[in-house]
């Protein structure tokens, strides 16, 4: 796994200065593009250009199942994985909505289904047939953790071989709330009653059996969950391993991220966890209506850019931000200047 | 102006019933598209249609001068007005950018500039050659408040007569947050102090200075600050009165109006003023960094779709809200329904 630990480069902090000093020439007052500006210069120092683009967009979603399902902890059966699973690969969920709206690249990646799908549109890079139940035993050995990292290196190579501007990871797997929590306990040293929330749609009540059957495999499990990368082995999901690695690989390759809900930003958490170089090619799309998901996103200083209360993961809050950027890049590569317009300011 | 008392009807309640109803079986847990479901909801009842469409955008953009400026009340000379007007003809503004990214029909309508450009891109629907400074007398008469509300009624019927599936109104006017700053004031009681900002960049003090002459004006001609068309017509602007033309004859149509930031939710609070049943056809785009925008959304109970600290007006913050207003409708639209995907959530 030592390419996890790759020197990640930061982004170019001429081309962030260049396009700060360009932004105040363009035909608004200064500053008045708020968070576009933000997004323009930092995309600007990402792909070294003052006329930055993020029209080739990358989506990959990771589906994996998980044995801490067995422990009741979402509102829907373990089988809506895959049944969700031949939804994308027929076209009908959100995330397939969106990514055709954006003309996205898009793919599922099936990184730990219990069933084996066997459809065209469903690519297979299968760790194993979902986690163990990680409320009794650790979710996976470390050569599953290896082959799921390596899953997301892949998808991320295949961005890079199509070119494209921007990656966006999603993930698919019934109970993957309760291991994400899990993570960000560990990480952040939060109890899970604090991080615990209602995944797809759990009652009060059954929000609190949940952050007690999490706090119980965290008490459990202590003397594992010191490193970043035990912590994923030991509570994680392969989905969540898969994101982490995309997330490392792109930032490692220059590629901007683009973060989705809860659990995608607990992945980014544990990448900046194994390698704090990668949050600078990190952008955070939304704060979800996750309970925990904007403790997290404090904790790693993310200014999310929208806040429309969306909870249903599968890179569908990241899709949905996809044309902030790219009118944010529009505008700084085709706005007149001030002297471009004729036009004295003073 | 009897048309501006029009009775307008509602969104079609069924509909929204319908289409909530709707909602509920797609593949995704109830409720957990947030906001994207309340719009998508919103605009079937506006639409009477379960397939809700806003791909025909109108943007209209009305520009005029404000005598106000002499008071030297904007961060800006006055004589930007005009030549931001030539910026947008000649395509280099960012509401151009983001028109194009959109595929918006654009237009740019001059309601009362100081200067009159033969430009083809121009239309001229001119009041008068800016308005009177205000705090010294009346903005305007009445004659042309009725000349400015009509040429945002005229702009209306252009865009319904492109089969617009969506109208977006924006301002162009050196000093126009004072007027829209002093009509809020005026219609909310707030003193200007309160609602005072920076508009394009003013500094502590100079926003201190702007609040006084505000407040003064307030003072002077408070007999004359009762009815919301009076208050239009003594500290308004023809552009701002454009909008609250626009905007309900917009809403007598069942065309649903996305409204823009600080000055266009002004435009849009007297319209709700004059005729409270406008204002269930607005959708509220964006919350500014301008002081007092949030006060007033709060006052009017709007909730704004994104926060990205933008300033800049000429309709902007709208523009850039498109994306989500079309991706709600997207969804609602093409989603499976979980009977479609052979989903048991149970």
């Amino acid at each position: 796994m030592d390419w996890l630990f790759n020197c990640i480069l930061p982004p170019a902090e001429n081309f962030a200065q260049l396009a700060q000093a360009y932004q105040n020439q363009l035909t608004k007052p200064q500053g008045s593009l708020g968070q576009l500006e933000t997004l323009a210069i930092r995309l600007s120092a990402m792909q070294h250009t003052l006329t930055p683009a993020v029209e080739k967009v990358f989506v990959s979603i990771f589906a994996a199942d998980h044995g801490i399902a067995a422990e009741e902890v979402s509102a829907f059966p373990q089988a809506v994985t895959v049944a969700m699973v031949k939804n994308f690969a027929a076209g009908g969920a959100a995330v397939n909505v969106l990514s055709r709206y954006l003309q996205a690249e898009f793919e599922v990646v099936d990184v730990g289904l219990l069933d084996t799908l066997s459809l065209a549109t469903v690519r297979i890079d299968k760790t194993a047939c979902g986690t163990k139940n990680f409320s009794q035993q650790p979710a996976m050995t470390i050569a599953q953790l290896h082959h799921a990292l390596n899953a997301g290196k892949a998808a991320v190579q295949r961005a890079l071989d199509k070119q494209a501007q921007l990656f966006i990871g999603g993930e698919m797997g019934i109970a993957n709330t309760s291991s994400a929590t899990a993570i960000a306990c560990a990480l952040l040293g939060e109890t899970a009653r604090n991080l615990t929330g209602a995944g797809t749609g759990l009652t009060t009540q059954a929000i609190e059996k949940k952050a007690k059957i999490i706090q119980a495999a965290l008490d459990k499990h202590q003397a594992l969950l010191t490193q970043p990368v035990d912590i994923l082995q030991t509570v994680g999901g392969f989905e969540i391993a898969a994101l982490v690695g995309a997330y490392l690989f792109a930032a490692y390759n220059k590629l901007p991220v683009l973060v989705d809900g809860f659990i995608a930003t607990v992945a980014a958490l544990v990448a900046i966890k194994i390698n704090p170089a990668a949050q600078a090619w990190f952008i955070y799309a939304h704060q979800s209506n996750e309970q925990g998901h904007r403790k997290i996103l404090q904790a790693i200083n993310a200014q999310p850019l929208l806040n429309l209360s969306l909870r249903l993961g599968e890179a569908s809050g990241a899709l949905v931000a996809v044309p902030l950027l790219q009118m944010a890049c529009r505008l700084q590569t085709q706005m007149a200047t001030f002297a471009q317009a004729h036009i004295t300011t003073t």
